[in-house]
């Protein structure tokens, strides 16, 4: 069984170590030169939750994937703005039974993928291990919980048991999600409250959770994804939604989200359009006014601007 | 005619300044105490357009007001949060024909005003000067534009002309004005978007106008605004008051607001509660939704928090 990782950023990194290193046949590919020159001439080096190795996994620069490659599952790993360019670049490479499994944050990320492989091959899911970029070919890799997979269609059941198993084999805790739906909306409530707010007010997730009134821009997120997952048949209960952010905000307290690296530290362009931006689109779809979310997107994309992210 | 400044911080001492160096009977009275100690000892010093000018007006601690003191006019000049106290201070001071003039920004503070005096004696406005504080005793005036100043109920008019004769005289362009209500929305339009959006963004009005998405903040602001002016019956075009926010933003690029100053540089806290924050109250009395002015509130108040503004 072929495996490619496409994106190999922080957790596609990660994810492909993980793999690599309980026996399958995987290959790292990226869009990004430096990472793709530093793994392919020194190899991987990665810290899994606190221990170096090092990992001698084959690497593909996104334009220059062997032309005879032909891969049986493919992670779907990178920035949400670049799924599309990922996509198109691996299409040659997908064959008729090829699985992709896509658990990045946001929403409606099948919209796309559908457009290269029909539903019952997309594995979907939600993922609470976390990664970093040390440097070029350096990355980290954190984490312990489940990474939750479902179906689009009941037909998809037999990929997403394929998938599970060969994160279980690799220690990456594969569950089947009870109710996919409901996992990814909740996830988009953790990215859209506390990625949003900890890069527009430039803080740890402990501050948020210090002060009332920044408690109360959690509630009024979360009152509106909630209320847009409807669209997706998806019904949560603000309040314990609400009580379930503020718990994992104090026992993450000192960390910084992903989005605050991206912009306020690396300066880089945000997935907002994917969490808090998606959640305003389908509301619009939907006749579900999100205006707070909507107000969100144009916060961090008035920052990006401002601090010219790339 | 005996004419008290009660809050002569920067705007008033300017107020002060301009009324003393015209002849008027004028006190200071402020409740900072090195602001009082320093023009009691040493006078005002102040800028007013560029100039430098040196004033011995008479000051007077909030708490200390000679007992016998009664004044026919009093300009208010606290900062909203304060008015209440300022106004307890200085109620055994006011007769029974005493003006009370209010420019302050911020809504609906005759709510407060006409506890102290009727209606036909209140005297509501706003000016376009800006003014600030350098050290304790020595400020700076900037202006040349209209103080527009309007009554609240009709049997009020003669009052009106009386505090307009005394700016005129004072080179304060006193203006009755057209439409009261409508300039305090106006106004509060421009506060409501330029104060917050460079708080949160930590900007001037030259980086709000650079990107669109800044602009796109702006405009919701005023879009919910101009809604909740309804309730007050004024009917503003928003795409109208969008575009004289653009045009003020670029007259005076460099500018960065009150309450930036206020709390991003000096870490105080702010009016956002009379700005955006009684919109959003305003609205909910009116069954207006301003779910984004509410929360622009509590983002400023997260940042004080983050601050330790006191």
């Amino acid at each position: 069984m072929k495996i490619a990782i496409a994106g190999s950023g922080a957790l596609g990194s990660g994810f492909g170590a993980k793999l690599f290193q309980n026996g399958y046949d995987v290959s790292l590919i990226d869009g990004w030169e430096p990472q793709v020159t530093s793994i392919q001439q020194e190899g991987l080096h990665i810290d899994i939750n606190g221990e170096g190795y090092h990992f001698d996994i084959p690497m593909h620069c996104l334009s220059q994937i062997p032309s005879n490659e032909l891969y049986d599952v493919i992670f779907l790993f990178p920035k949400s703005m670049q799924l599309e360019s990922v996509l198109d670049a691996i299409k040659p490479h997908i064959h008729k039974e090829t699985i992709v499994v896509c658990t990045m944050n946001g929403l409606k990320h099948e919209r796309l993928i559908r457009n290269y492989v029909e539903d019952a091959r997309i594995v979907r899911g939600v993922t609470t291990w976390t990664a970093g970029i040390d440097v070029p070919g350096h990355t980290h890799l954190m984490g312990s919980g489940p990474v939750e997979v479902g179906c689009l269609v009941p037909e998809g059941i037999d990929n997403v048991k394929i998938i599970v198993d060969i994160l279980n084999q690799s220690e990456l805790n594969g569950v089947v999600s009870e109710d996919l739906h409901q996992s990814i909306w909740k996830k988009i409530c953790v990215n859209g409250t506390a990625n949003a707010l900890c890069s527009i007010l430039e803080c740890n997730l402990a501050t948020l959770n210090e002060s009332s009134y920044a408690k109360n821009l959690i509630y009024k997120l979360t009152q509106e994804i909630v209320h847009v997952a409807t669209s997706d048949h998806v019904h949560l209960n603000v309040d314990e939604v609400f009580e379930y952010l503020i718990d994992l905000n104090e026992k993450v307290g000192p960390h910084y989200p992903s989005m605050y690296q991206d912009l306020i530290k690396d300066h880089r362009k945000t997935e907002i359009d994917y969490i808090n931006g998606a959640v305003a689109r389908l509301g619009n779809e939907n006749h579900i006014p999100a205006p707070v979310n909507e107000f969100v997107t144009n916060l961090i994309h008035s920052k990006e601007s401002q601090l010219n992210a790339q």
